[in-house]
């Protein structure tokens, strides 16, 4: 009957270094998958525009400044530093593993990462530019023009191309091989008993109720503040800004809490400076559960092991403006 | 004859791709060499230090963020922006071949790169730190800690160390085989017709006089405007900011032109947009010669082959912070 059902959930047996593992496919977290199906020539190419900080107003910020790829994908600051050094609204999500999201943005007003991918660019507070601006930068660029053609078959840049170019890199940013998912994978010595204890815990106590799936949240919206009303400095609302809805006000994404010990500080507000901050937070407000010092040191000890691989390859070389290029105008 | 001047020049016959060629001895430029002797494991620490904001106050701007090594290892601003959006006195050089430089910074006030590498962390316009301050950040965060251990062999970690490490670092961003080196190196077809007729105009018309040497300058101080003075909007003085003397106003070191079509804008302010501009501007005051329109476009021609092999390494990723690090301080 186990076999039966084991084989029924889907249980995948894998070589792992030699070894035979099954997935433990009844725990409420799956590992993240490698990227199976890509554009590799889109993802080269969106992996420049990612960099390249000819996309804002000063020249001066690009998509990494604030979803950093050497700092798990964030800026680590509590709001982020925008055009001009104005301060953001909110708290700069992860970019790894955000393709598993099931919106983008906190209060979730993107449906996937393309339709993201334009806003930053022409928020006033953030990159401060236009689309149109935008792509007039490109279109002075040679090699951007040549490769935009080689990628998409087209003439004519438009910000759609740059958009699913950057997606399209923005997919490859998973985070496989943390030491749960090769646990999860069947490796039984990849946890210490400290992290199995809380994960363990996790799952008892009632986090994994909105902390599930590859991404260990980031597939649904709930409200900040359940047993408790979250004490909010920040005036950011969540779902209602998108929805319209009172009964919206204060939901905002799960966020994943893939490579959490690197996404410091945490919440849409980034007041949670750390993650023993966080779990007593959460505890209290979501569950209504004050956990003692102990158990709180166990569930952080099992988030640190879900810190995967981090996005490995070369810094990308931009192509040089030239004399055609507008210039950038980081003080006007 | 010839012959035995070029043994005496020290000729070195190089198999290149499978054919024999001899080095142009006689030429005032010579190649980029590779990095021979470096000290790996300080490398490695020292690019991790070069892209990490932690050692900004704000926590957002890092050496690589106004010396972008996507971007010829400057910001392509015409100055730079600092702490809080503070706008700096005048351009960042290229950090690329900065090892082959006389001194550092234009006016020359630090004499190599590892005391260079300290001054923007602590200058207030710029990263608007603290040395300590630094320290206790890398102090706070395990990995470093360990890494520097590995390093330098104690257990205290000290600001001598970062910027030597840095400094090593720096060390590997040299960029060697530029198309204009394999015609030095005895590749005849590397350089177009008229790239080679702008290397001779480069020659004959005296430019060379002071962008010599495998850095095509970086060699000498020389004076900004020495036919026709230059009406500079820029409170920079050169080197009589660091000696005192009248005589060193205006005196700034000669830019390396390696990679110059991926540096702009041009000189000590920025305020050449473009190569045409420079080489003109250039002309006119350095050698009392307004080069036709058909000469500066030769000329701009070679300065373009000097664009050599960008450095090539993975984005590093960098260790996490933990609950006792100093918070940045963005808006304070």
């Amino acid at each position: 009957m186990d076999i039966l059902k084991r084989a029924i959930l889907g249980t995948t047996v894998l070589a792992i270094a030699g070894g035979s593992f099954a997935l433990l496919a009844d725990e409420p977290i799956q590992p993240i998958e490698p990227v199976k199906s890509i554009n590799l020539a889109q993802v080269e190419l969106g992996k420049k525009l990612y960099f390249d900080p000819r996309l804002s107003k000063s020249g001066f910020i690009s998509c990494n400044s604030c979803h950093n790829l050497s700092m798990g994908g964030t800026d680590n600051l509590k709001t982020s530093i925008g055009h001009n050094w104005q301060q953001g609204p909110i708290n700069a999500p992860t970019v790894l593993n955000s393709s598993l999201n099931l919106a983008q943005f906190w209060d979730g007003r993107a449906a996937d990462l393309k339709a993201q991918a334009g806003g930053p660019i022409a928020n006033p507070g953030e990159m401060a530019f236009t689309h149109t601006l935008a792509i007039s930068v490109l279109e002075s660029i040679p090699a951007y023009v040549t490769e935009f053609k080689q990628v998409f078959d087209s003439d004519k840049i438009d910000i759609d191309q740059v958009t699913q170019a950057i997606a399209e890199f923005e997919k490859t940013l998973v985070t496989p091989n943390s030491r749960f998912d090769r646990w999860l994978l069947g490796d039984k010595d990849a946890l210490t008993a400290a992290e199995l204890k809380g994960y363990q815990l996790f799952k008892s106590s009632g986090c994994v109720a909105c902390h599930n799936g590859p991404a260990v949240g980031g597939n649904s919206f709930q409200k900040m503040g359940v047993v408790e009303p979250y004490q909010a400095k920040s005036p950011a609302e969540g779902l209602s800004a998108v929805t319209g809805k009172d009964a919206d006000r204060f939901m905002f994404k799960v966020p994943t809490l893939r490579n959490v010990e690197m996404t410091y500080p945490y919440f849409h507000d980034g007041e949670a400076e750390t993650l023993t901050e966080a779990v007593d937070v959460m505890g209290r407000l979501q569950l209504g559960r004050k956990f003692s010092t102990e158990e709180n040191a166990l569930i952080v000890d099992f988030l640190k092991s879900l810190t995967g691989d981090q996005p490995a390859f070369a810094l990308p070389i931009l192509p040089p403006s030239t004399d055609t290029t507008p210039q950038p105008k980081p003080f006007s």
